[in-house]
């Protein structure tokens, strides 16, 4: 690598490039192609957070890509906030349609109207789906790999239920699902804010967002939950039969992590100086091994490496590294690709019937004897993901501080992270104040952060209002 | 299940409707709702499919779902047999689009032009990728649920080789990938055709198909395989620099196994008059269990559901079935989902420590002691897929027939069925005779079975000139 890490950007639009992440030369804008050494890793994310939907009833639908404007319009606010973004198919099959189809910016409005035919009586309810899918906006804004990209990959859910409290009780599961897989899994930390009242989902009564932090101390956010308005129920008529055979409106909620954007701040958040760092299970590739092949006996330390990468490659995704590149160039290059572990074979280590062992996320090295290899590879398995866990939250916290003046604030916006201030509201009125702050010092007000009461003292530091609220602020992507 | 399967095409629209597998009523003409029955399993498929290409050396990418028309009109063939069916973006974000973007009704001209910047030297031959992705294509004959719509979820394999040797050598792995997948892992058996040369796949100098018989004797397209024209690495400048420094083009592969059609093909091959039959490993529930309450006892059985439940959920996708249905209408509803293995418990098992365990397959049922019920799951879901397997093949080769003249192949059509017959050219000139036999019976000429060497005698019967050729015939779907 040629970018320290602290050199943050640099560094990300390197890595993206060296270590083939994706390829940004597709002659779309905004369209990025996505290539096997990210897409493996995705493709794993993908699975542990679908087990994990699954786990809690959620089940899986694929919904169609094209949603007809007249569906798409039938909620005001939410046509509002995505109209300015969507890709409309207007021809096709050499015809000009009579109605334009929307390439769904997300898929509410796709699959209410399913949702009014498949709940009937509350024995339907609650209704949960997911659908894992790609889904298409008009950014404006520059395409960053991952993290920002007219086309992204995502799963978003999709629930009915027949009270607000049922879909209280869904938004707190999807946080504790957040938790569970980005934080618990992935090892990323973040924190879930109640949005306020300016900055919700378009056609949401309330937004529940997590916020990471990128190493150069801007937030990325990560997903976020909705209840929606029943705007929504009533326009798509989702309703049910309730016990005194009166149509009752469902409640609706959607929750959408968008995996691609996951994998950035996944990253971002244990690569270093030399490259990537993994979780052992999301690597793309798992095991390197590097036969080191001396004037003699070249052709026994491949076979070895041959029946070790036999063995091995049954349960892990192993790559036998027999190009002609030195060891030196080997091991740097599976070290910026982040493979967590590297096996290093050479004439000693066949004679005695050892191996040498190098973790990635510690750097340390060690010769062990065959026999012990299996043991060995599950131990760093088990110990990889809490270290790289630890690390990161480590960095998250030591991130967060406090302000109770503007231009205090300006001051510790500067080292990035969050900043707590005391602020007058989170209801509409206060987004005069959140303005101030973003024209001042290009950072957003990110909410309250939920579940976990803050004392909220003194006045606004904006307006000099008495405070209502607790909220951080922060530089964005 | 109101209509036997012998009714075919009623029996495929009532199970479809009747097992939730899909819902047709989505307000844009073509496309269709995919629903937890069928995406549970599709999923399974998709996974299966993966693990298989992965085995080969295939790596996954992800591309964009548009293409500028320029790339899509690069090779001439292709657009001519493509852009009759493309759906097309004319706008975004508000405004009219400087070129027209095609949905990619297929990727090639999206993944070519990264083909020519991947592709430098023979180090990087071969390229072999995969893309798990829908497609789209405007259809114009009428849409049958995961046989025929406007889009459709299938892998694409797209590949580059130094010579048409090796291009011929993965086309070979390539139908030995769908022979392991299709027949052996879902037990849909097929054959695998040389398509004549006017009915290739667009731009392919060879196209190479999987065709398997639906249960009215009709054939469905499976997987294809193709050796695209030199026309396209020319057009997209795939090439790679020679051992004597020369710029020398690549050949390419496309394969294509489209896993929803191929999920027509499963539930067609295996279900009976009672539903559907699924291979245990593919089954969206692989277990249900179903609590027989008569007036007392009730809780007891109960509890010994959950704890079974409990445990057999750890592994399998498995369904405590409490509502309030009658055991014998429950009976009925698992076995038309094709959940391959019921439990039912009464107060007698709970007594005795029993379960009585119920294959969909057999219909076998008996009842065995709790400490044997691991071992005999685990029986089953070995027998199951063998004997769908044999079952299907039985029935697929009983329809394979010959005739030596019209008139004969005429009779033999009736049944349904495979009809072989000597035949003039599979060559261009071919196609006249083709074309007769298409507007008498309405039947296709699939082509010259691969791999099998089958002996050429006597003459075309539809010109009469001396046979080239032995072709199937058959009525398509």
């Amino acid at each position: 690598m040629e970018n320290p890490k602290s050199a943050f950007s640099e560094w990300y639009t390197e890595i993206t490039t060296k270590a083939k992440l994706c390829d940004m030369r597709y002659n779309v804008k905004g369209f990025v192609v996505f290539m096997p050494n990210s897409v493996t890793t995705m493709k794993r994310m993908y699975s542990v957070y679908e087990q994990e939907l699954e786990r809690n009833a959620h089940k899986p639908v694929w919904l169609p890509a094209l949603i007809p404007e007249s569906n798409f319009t039938k909620e005001g606010e939410h046509v509002k906030g995505f109209v300015p973004e969507v890709f409309w198919v207007t021809e096709a099959g050499g015809n000009k349609l009579e109605e334009r189809l929307a390439m769904r910016p997300t898929s509410e409005t796709a699959i209410y109207q399913m949702f009014s035919l498949w709940v009937q009586g509350k024995a339907d309810l609650p209704l949960k789906t997911y659908h894992s899918a790609q889904v298409w906006r008009y950014e404006t804004k520059a395409t960053r790999p991952f993290i920002r990209s007219r086309e992204f990959h995502w799963i978003e859910t999709h629930c009915a239920f027949a009270s607000e409290k049922d879909a209280r009780r869904q938004v707190k599961e999807d946080m504790k699902t957040t938790e569970r897989v980005i934080h618990g899994q992935f090892g990323i930390p973040f924190i879930f804010f109640e949005r306020p009242q300016w900055d919700k989902f378009p056609g949401a009564d309330y937004t529940f967002a997590a916020d990471t932090l990128m190493p150069d101390g801007r937030i990325l956010q990560l997903p976020s939950t909705h209840i929606l308005s029943e705007k929504f129920s009533k326009a798509f008529e989702i309703n049910y039969l309730n016990e005194k055979g009166e149509r009752a409106g469902c409640r609706t909620t959607c929750y959408g992590p968008a995996i691609s954007r996951i994998y950035a701040a996944l990253i971002s958040a244990h690569g270093d100086d030399k490259g990537l760092v993994f979780p052992f299970d999301l690597a793309s590739t798992q095991i390197a091994i590097v036969p080191i092949i001396r004037k003699e006996g070249g052709e026994a330390v491949l076979s070895y490496c041959k029946k070790l990468y036999k063995k091995l490659s049954k349960k892990y995704r192993t790559v036998l590294d027999a190009s002609q590149n030195t060891p030196g160039f080997k091991f740097n290059e599976w070290e910026m690709l982040g493979t967590p572990v590297r096996l290093e074979i050479g004439g000693r280590e066949v004679e005695k019937g050892e191996v040498t062992i190098a973790r990635r996320d510690t750097g340390a090295k060690e010769t062990i004897a065959l026999a012990q290899l299996k043991k060995k590879i599950s131990q760093i398995r088990r110990e990889i993901l809490p270290l790289l866990r630890s690390r990161a939250d480590n960095s998250f916290n030591s991130k967060i501080y406090a302000a109770s003046s503007l231009e205090e604030l300006g001051e510790k916006l500067k080292s990035g992270g969050f900043v707590k201030i005391p602020f007058c509201t989170m209801q509409k009125e206060g987004e005069a104040c959140a303005e101030k702050i973003k024209e001042q010092f290009s950072a957003n007000v990110r909410g309250s952060r939920f579940g976990k009461k803050e004392k909220t003292e003194g006045n606004c530091i904006v307006c000099g209002k008495k405070a209502k609220a607790v909220v951080y602020a922060a530089r964005q992507y």
